[in-house]
């Protein structure tokens, strides 16, 4: 792989005097292309100690527009990134739609080194790339421009540039000594890159190997490179979905099996006014406890709401809420989103409101909007609310390995104590703001969310973030139901996890 | 001060029950009044131990509608809060227009804390006061409104609190070792938590200091008073100016003193290309090793750059970037705010950049926007950017005071010189996108920009953060300035601040 990035290629400087002037000038009209085609251009940065990452970097942000460009280094993990999936701190530096940014290492950074130093089985790295992968061709399906350069030293050129580096009393201070560690590494090195590179290496995020050797050479490869594939994409509009190597989306969903899963409830269940109260006084004190020892054990909780208009699903969050100390959880509310989240990827508004260690957060309706209302009011294409539930299981996924509990409810009533419950807000003054004409105008399509409910809750119900339908006609049933199930997940993830 | 707050006054049941429901009526429909009028209410909660903070916000999580209110606890610094001055963790979590935030001790418990065990002197606990006092002025004259809740128990209810709640296996947790060591300070806490209230006790950000022995007494009374104040508040519509306790801005702008400072600037300057060369390469050496140096002991940078149209601040960002490393610095281009900038105070959109230790942050143009841009084009009040001095010359005090290095860049050219750069870029093809309509608007309103900056210059160039004026008409001696400029403060923080 590569062998073809040895061969010793130069530029003299009179041809790059000559065709940096016309590179610049095509840049910069790129980018302001890329603004007004709303496109994020993600340019990742890797390669050998010594190969001139960060001089190439700073070529870049010379020949571009600075004001456009974002430059994201990843140091040691910080504690609040700790405390996330270890896709946190990218997901936290995403550029904008319509800016570019230049990630040094990046996500290959971990999974490359921990293999080289023996940390991992080669099977492990197999596994984060594939996530590497999935994370890439996600940004890439959502409009993303996605480009890798992997810049290139021989062992022997590399050995020749950290002597030289050292000779220079102006930058020894960038040879450390990792850096001869790593060099003693360089075949390991090698071989463990190129499987990097060969598994990551797709249509939607590719690689391109520069040698880099030679400055000049490999300035003008990057930049050359970077300015075709703008102009590329640009002229191709957004591109159409790819066959990917991620499983393929399960078969299309059928009339019957919506009506099997909401079916299942029994919508009948009641219980007495005294029953209720001394059942929810117990489990609220239960999950007072419960909530403060998840927090001494730094255990996160992510609870979601979804369910009809008027299931009752501010009503059963204030139940949780009023049992648990207000300095552990945060409501999340999500209504329309703003400008800033608009300009990402729909998960990214998500992933900024992922907990610190211990803490509750409780979603007012979520990502799971793609698959609803979005689906249901045609505001995603079908590829994009299709894709999504692969999305939002590697989403949740992600959050599980981390360690966080993620619960999921879907409140459910009947059409008939959907009616009730309208009505009974029309009627009652301090009740009205509650009800707008977008709640009459979802309820005409009912059928059509319930299609898309159950396809939501056959494909997103796994085994770590499984679905609870509750019955919610009833709502004391409802909220005892709720309250019971987040008791028994903490309750089974405290335990799970003694200190 | 507490002594009204050890009246023993209990609310029985049955009025309380009376009253609930048209307060939270009441609060439902106050909330939804500030959402329209943009009106950002910040709510603290702090007081003794035991005196029931967590239950008395839960009640008001409760009451409110939970989708439209935050709340924030502050617990150990995190090390991404450590890079930064002390106030940034509160920044980061200000509430946007027309929404509230609930905070959990705020910004007064390490001042009150630090007192009590000893660590701070009386004066030092003043000296904070007047930042904390300073900080909720200047949220309140952006349009915030700020209640303040001090729960009090007096000695014998605070012993008894504690008591009761270490009887109740069901509570005991609550009680922690900490708890009972502040008891025994409970005297000297009292006499530091007066002089903190009284310090801060503000008509545009009162305390309430409130009876906490009861819980229905407690919660009615924070509940009337925070709905009391938001009516008012909205009937009031956004508040005047009110004296403060900050010192008085300084006499108004004469025509006179407009002329000194730019006048001052030697335009006529020349440097051949050779010497430019020469001595651009030694200075971005040492640019080089600095920032390096700079990095290593944790030094952080804030360097701005404002100037006329065409006055050259991109290319000279440029000469300090291309000399340093790609990995420790970033360029902040400042045009339109985004939606979530617009919803808070103007500071807060800078607030957010400040960068981690040891790494330098680029603004190309910066908060001096309000008495710039803002003031001649009466974007902003005279009442706004006259005060717009001292929240500049407080926030950069902060950056000061945490160690980071400020740096302050007018680049300065003469009209004439100005005029001949627009021409110029009308001329050149890959220039054309740098000049716009509005350049030859502002370039008519060059005397009161003229008046604008020597203002801003006069007002705002600080021993700390001085202002460095750069002649610009000749590109190379103004490029040369402030990479001197540049290297010259960094070594100096670099010498001073010895590991």
């Amino acid at each position: 792989m590569f062998e073809a990035a040895e061969l010793g290629r130069k530029i003299p400087k009179a041809e790059y005097q000559k065709q940096v002037p016309e590179l610049r000038a095509g840049l910069l009209e790129a980018q302001r292309a890329l603004r007004e085609a709303k496109v994020p251009v993600i340019v990742c940065i890797s390669g050998a100690d010594g190969a001139g990452k960060g001089e190439t970097v700073n070529r870049l942000i010379e020949w571009l527009d600075p004001r456009g460009v974002e430059t994201n280094v990843f140091g040691p993990v910080s504690d609040e990134e700790k405390d996330r999936p270890p896709f946190w701190r990218f997901w936290r530096t995403l550029p904008a739609k319509g800016r570019l940014g230049i990630f040094f290492g990046s996500w290959y950074t971990d999974p490359i080194v921990r293999r080289v130093y023996g940390q991992t089985k080669s099977a492990d790295l197999d596994l984060e790339l594939g996530r590497v992968a999935a994370f890439e061709q996600m940004l890439a399906e959502d409009g993303a421009l996605i480009l890798k350069f992997w810049l290139h030293l021989s062992r022997k050129a590399q050995k020749k540039r950290l002597r030289d580096l050292e000779k220079d009393p102006r930058t020894r201070f960038r040879v450390s000594p990792d850096d001869w560690k790593h060099f003693k590494l360089y075949d390991k090195f090698v071989k463990v890159c190129e499987q990097a590179l060969r598994r990551t290496d797709t249509g939607y995020a590719p690689w391109y190997v520069v040698e880099a050797v030679d400055d000049r050479y490999r300035e003008l490869m990057v930049g050359r490179t970077l300015l075709e594939s703008i102009r590329k994409r640009l002229a191709a509009g957004k591109p159409e979905p790819k066959a990917t190597p991620a499983p393929p989306p399960s078969p299309p969903p059928t009339p019957e099996a919506a009506v099997s899963v909401l079916d299942k409830v029994d919508l009948e269940k009641k219980i007495s006014d005294k029953q209720y109260d001394k059942k929810l006084a117990v489990l609220q004190g239960r999950l007072a406890r419960l909530s403060r020892a998840a927090w001494e054990k730094r255990i996160s909780t992510v609870a979601i709401f979804e369910g009809w208009d008027a299931a009752g699903k501010g009503g059963s969050i204030r139940r949780l809420t009023e049992a648990m100390d207000a300095r552990l959880y945060r409501v999340v509310p999500i209504a329309a989103p703003t400008d800033e989240e608009r300009a990402h990827h729909y998960l990214w508004r998500f992933w900024r409101h992922i907990p610190r260690a211990g803490l509750v957060t409780i979603f007012d309706r979520s990502w799971y909007g793609r698959v609803l209302v979005e689906r249901v009011e045609k505001f995603a294409r079908e590829d994009e609310w299709m894709r999504a539930y692969l999305e939002i299981n590697d989403f949740e996924r992600q959050l599980v390995e981390h360690g966080i509990v993620v619960m999921k409810f879907w409140v459910h009533i009947s059409p008939e104590e959907q009616l009730r419950r309208f009505k009974d807000r029309q009627k009652t003054a301090y009740k009205q703001h509650k009800i707008t004409d977008e709640d009459w105008r979802n309820r005409e399509k009912w059928d059509a969310y319930e299609l898309a409910i159950n396809d939501m809750i056959v494909r997103t119900s796994t085994r770590e973030a499984p679905w609870t339908i509750i019955a919610g006609n009833d709502k004391k049933i409802a909220r005892m139901q709720i309250v019971e199930t987040f008791c028994r997940r903490l309750e089974n993830a405290v335990k799970k996890n003694r200190r």
